[in-house]
C-alpha cells in the first residue's frame, strides 16, 4: 500500500478492540498499540443490557461465592454399589422407564448412539424379544424417557439407566445429599456409545452378577470405621498425576484399584463369601480399563455440585449435560431449568479408520466434571492427554488459565502442577460466559454418529455459548 | 558513574563471557550485548587440554552412541524374587560379608546412618547378639565389605545386602545380564537410613518370611508367558504421570501393585499355597508406601546401565553412587575403576524438626537413575515431587533442559511431557560435564547424619565435579 501523502509525520495510534485498523496505521509507516477488547454481552446489545444490570449484584456475589464455598468443602465418599435388590430409584423399578444423559430430548430427535443404547436398554431389560420389537416399543411411546440428571444421577455419553444396572451411590458427607452413576463398561463395543449387541448386554449382566457384588464388597469393607472410600481425595491426588479425570483416568483408576483390592484382600480368607473366580475376573477387568474411575469420577462430581444447586441468586453453572443433540446447563439459582443449545461437534484425534465426518455432536452427562472444576477446565494437570485427544501441552495449559476468566474463584483442594499448583478453576459464572465470549472446553470421547459403532476418537469440544445467552435472560428476567 | 568524557560518542559492545565488563559498558551510556562463554574444562587449563585432545575422537562418539543405543534398547524384566534358598551371590552365603551403597569405604570413615545400618545388619544376620558386639566385630575386621555394584546390584541408601535378604531380580532381555536390588523398606525408621533396632531387624524378618514369597507368587505366574513384569514399561508410564522414579514413585508403585494384584488374583482359590493373611499383609504393605517401586526401579535402571558398561573408549557414565561419604562414578570405557569425591550435602525441605545442620552427605545407590536418565535428568516430569522436595516447577523443568547439555542424546522411549514429549537425556557424557561445567543433578531422600534416626526430608544434590575431573583425565591418559 502507498503511504498516504497527507500525513506528514508516521501517526501514532493506540486502537482498542477491532483489528481492522491496525493495517491502515502500520502501512502508513506509524506505530500501533493494540488492545484486545470487545464490548460485554459478546457484542449483542440486548445481552449486554442484561449483563450490566447483574453485574455488581450484591446478592449475586454473595449467592456465588456461597455455590464457591460447597464446591470447595463437598466430601464425596462412595458408600455403596446399588443392586437392584437395594430398591433405589423405585420409580425405574415398577415401570418402563429409562434415564438418559442430558436435557430432554424426545426419540424423533435423538443422535444414532441414544437409539441404539435405548434399543440395548430395552434388550437388556428384557422388555422386547428383538432388536425390531425394542424400537417398535421404543418409537410407539410404551417406553418412558427422563433424564439422569433429575433422578440425583449421571450417565457417560448416551448415559442409559435402567431398572436392573447396578448403581455406584456416592455421599457428599459434608451436605448428605446422594448421587449415582453406572458402571464404566471399558472401550469398544459398549451401551453409552449405542453399541446393543449380545456381547454388550452378556457385560451388563456381568456387571449384575459378578462386577457390582465384588465392587460392593469392597466399598462396604469395614465401613463403619472408614465411611465409604473418599473419592475427592483420588481425583485431587490424580491431578497430580497426569489426569484431568475425565478423558483420562489412568492414575485415579490406580489410585481406586489400591484402594478397592486391599480392602478385599482384607477379606479373602476363608470365612467370607468372596468368589476367588469374581474377585479375579473383577480386578482384571478394572486394571485393564484406565478409563474404569471416570465413572466414580462423574459420581462425585454430580454429588459435589448438586450440594451447590439452588443456591437463590446464584448464576454459577451446576450442570453441563448433553444429548447427543443438544446440550443444557443448570445454573444454581434457576431451579430445574433446562438452557439448551444444538450441540458442537468434538474436534481431536480419530482411532485409525475413522474420520471428523463421523463424529456425532457432543454427547453425554460427562460434562458434570468439568463443571466441578476438572476435565478442561483442569487440562492443565494432564498433558498426557494431549496424546489421545490432541494440541500441545502449551494448548493443555492454556485451556486451563482461559478457565479462570469465566469461574467465580480457585478451588485450594484441587492444585494444578504445571500452574504452580494454581487451585483449580472453580465456579462457572454464567455472567462471565457471556461477557468474555469464551465458552467452556470439554475434554471428551468421540462416539460414532451411528448406533452401535462405539467410541472413534477422543478430544475437545466448547459448551454452545447460545445455552449461557438464554440462562442470562432468564436470569436477568427473574432476579430484577 | 561518571560518564567518561573521553568518549564522545557511546559505545556499542558485543562482550563475551566475564560479566564485570558489562557494568562499565552500560555506565557509559553504551548499549551491550553479552555472550555467556566459559573457557572449555571448566575454566582449569589442564582440563582444557585433556578436553581437546577428546573432542571429535570419532572412537569416542562411536562408543557413546553404541553405550545409548544400548540404554535406549534395554529390557528390563522382572523375572523372580530371589530368597536366600534360590543360592545367588554365593559369595555371601558362606562367609560374613556385607555390601554396601557407593564406591569403597573402610569402617572409620563410613558415615553413621552407614555405621548404624552395618550394625543392624549383623544383628539380622545373628553374627552377634547384640550392638555392641556387632560394632566390635565390624571395627575389628571380622565382617569383610564390598559394594553393591561389583555384585551386579544396588542398594538405596546406605545399600546394606547381607546374605539373608530377598532380592528383586531383574534381566535385560535384550543383553541378557541381570540386577540385584532389596525391598524397600517404607519410610521412617529404616537400615537403609542406619536404624537398627527390633522393628527395623523383625520387618526384615518378614520380608522373608511373607513379602518376598508372596512377591515370588506373583512375578512367577505364568512366567513362561509373560517373562515377568516389564519395569521399564511401568518407569516410561509413569514419567507421563508424576514420577521421575527416583525421589516420587506414587504412580509407578500403584501401577506395579496392580500387575503384582492381578497376577495374585489369578492364582488366589483354594487350590494354591497362597496364605490369605500373607496376600492382605503384602498388598497393604505396599499400598502405604508410594516409594515402594524405587528399589524396583533401580534394579531397572542397574540392569539398563551394565549393559552399557565396557564399551572401550566409551566416556559415558555408567554407575553414580554415594556411600555417604563419597561419590564415585564409573565410566563405560574404564573398567572397574571408580572415580570418587567427597560427597555434597543433600538441599532441599526438611521434615518438622530438622534441619540442614542434621544432613548426612549424599549417599546411596540410588542415583543409578540419574546415570539411566530419570531422577533428576527427568525432574521436569514430575513437578509434584517440588512439593517434597522443594523448589518451583520452572525448576524442575529447567533441570531437565540442564541435563541435555550433558548427555550424548534422548531417549525416544522415555518422554517428558513438560518438554512436549522430548525424550529423557540420557547418557551423562564425562566430556561434557567437564567442558560445561554442570554438574548432573540427583533427586534424593535425605538421612540424618545420626545412625538410626532415619530420613528426615528430601532434595537435590549435585555430583561433585571432581569425580568428573579425574574421569577425564584417566581417560585421556588411557585412549591417547
Amino acid at each position: 500500500m502507498k503511504k498516504n501523502s497527507l500525513l506528514t509525520q508516521a501517526p501514532s495510534v493506540l486502537n482498542i478492540g477491532i483489528d481492522g485498523f491496525n493495517d491502515s496505521v502500520t502501512a502508513n509507516g506509524g506505530t500501533l498499540a493494540s488492545i484486545q477488547w470487545q464490548p460485554p454481552g459478546n457484542a449483542a446489545p440486548d445481552l449486554a443490557w442484561q449483563l450490566a444490570q447483574l453485574t455488581g449484584d450484591e446478592r449475586i456475589e454473595a449467592a456465588n461465592a456461597e455455590a464457591c464455598q460447597r464446591i470447595i468443602n463437598a466430601r464425596p465418599m462412595w458408600e455403596d454399589m446399588a443392586l437392584r435388590a437395594d430398591g433405589v430409584m423405585p420409580e425405574l423399578k415398577g415401570t418402563r422407564l429409562l434415564l438418559h444423559a442430558g436435557p430432554p430430548v424426545g426419540w424423533r430427535d435423538m443422535c444414532g448412539p441414544m437409539h441404539g443404547a435405548m434399543v440395548g436398554a430395552v434388550l437388556y431389560e428384557g422388555w422386547a424379544k428383538d432388536e425390531a420389537e425394542a424400537t417398535q416399543m421404543l418409537k410407539s411411546g410404551q417406553i418412558d424417557f427422563a433424564q439422569c440428571h433429575d433422578f440425583n444421577s449421571v450417565g457417560p455419553m448416551t448415559g442409559i439407566i435402567s431398572a436392573s444396572m447396578p448403581l455406584i451411590q456416592v455421599r457428599n458427607t459434608s451436605y448428605g445429599n446422594v448421587a449415582y452413576c453406572t458402571l464404566n463398561e471399558g472401550i469398544g463395543k459398549c451401551m453409552r456409545f449405542g453399541a446393543n449387541g449380545p456381547e454388550v448386554i452378556a457385560r451388563l449382566k456381568w456387571f449384575e452378577s459378578v462386577l457390582a457384588p465384588v465392587l460392593k464388597t469392597a466399598v462396604r469393607h469395614n465401613f463403619d470405621k472408614t465411611g465409604g472410600i473418599d473419592l475427592k481425595a483420588i481425583q485431587s491426588q490424580a491431578l497430580l498425576m497426569g489426569d484431568e479425570v475425565h478423558s483420562r483416568n489412568a492414575a485415579s483408576t490406580a489410585l481406586f484399584f489400591m484402594a478397592v483390592t486391599t480392602n478385599l484382600a482384607a477379606q479373602w480368607n476363608s470365612t467370607t463369601h468372596l468368589n476367588a473366580d469374581h474377585v479375579h475376573q473383577t480386578l482384571d477387568f478394572i486394571a485393564k480399563n484406565s478409563q474404569f474411575f471416570l465413572n466414580y469420577s462423574m459420581a462425585s462430581c454430580k454429588a459435589i455440585m448438586d450440594a451447590a444447586h439452588g443456591i437463590p441468586f446464584s448464576t454459577v453453572v451446576t450442570a453441563t449435560a448433553r444429548n447427543g443433540t443438544e446440550t443444557g446447563l443448570r445454573v444454581s439459582g434457576m431451579g430445574r431449568e433446562w438452557f439448551t443449545a444444538k450441540s458442537d461437534l468434538p474436534q481431536g484425534l480419530f482411532f485409525p479408520g475413522f474420520k471428523q465426518a463421523d463424529a456425532c455432536p457432543d454427547i453425554g452427562d460427562s460434562a458434570i466434571t468439568e463443571t466441578a472444576g476438572f476435565g478442561g477446565c483442569s487440562f492443565a494437570a494432564s498433558p498426557a492427554l494431549t496424546l489421545l485427544a490432541g494440541g500441545t501441552v502449551d494448548d493443555a495449559v492454556r485451556y486451563s488459565r482461559e478457565m479462570y476468566e469465566i469461574t467465580v474463584t480457585k478451588n485450594p483442594a484441587l492444585s494444578l502442577p504445571a500452574l504452580d499448583f494454581a487451585g483449580a478453576p472453580c465456579g462457572i459464572d454464567v455472567r462471565k460466559v457471556v461477557d468474555t465470549g469464551i465458552r467452556p472446553i470439554v475434554t471428551t470421547g468421540i462416539a460414532h454418529k451411528d448406533a452401535g459403532v462405539g467410541q472413534i476418537g477422543a478430544g475437545i469440544v466448547r459448551v454452545p455459548m447460545e445455552a449461557y445467552s438464554k440462562a442470562l435472560v432468564a436470569i436477568a428476567t427473574k432476579f430484577n
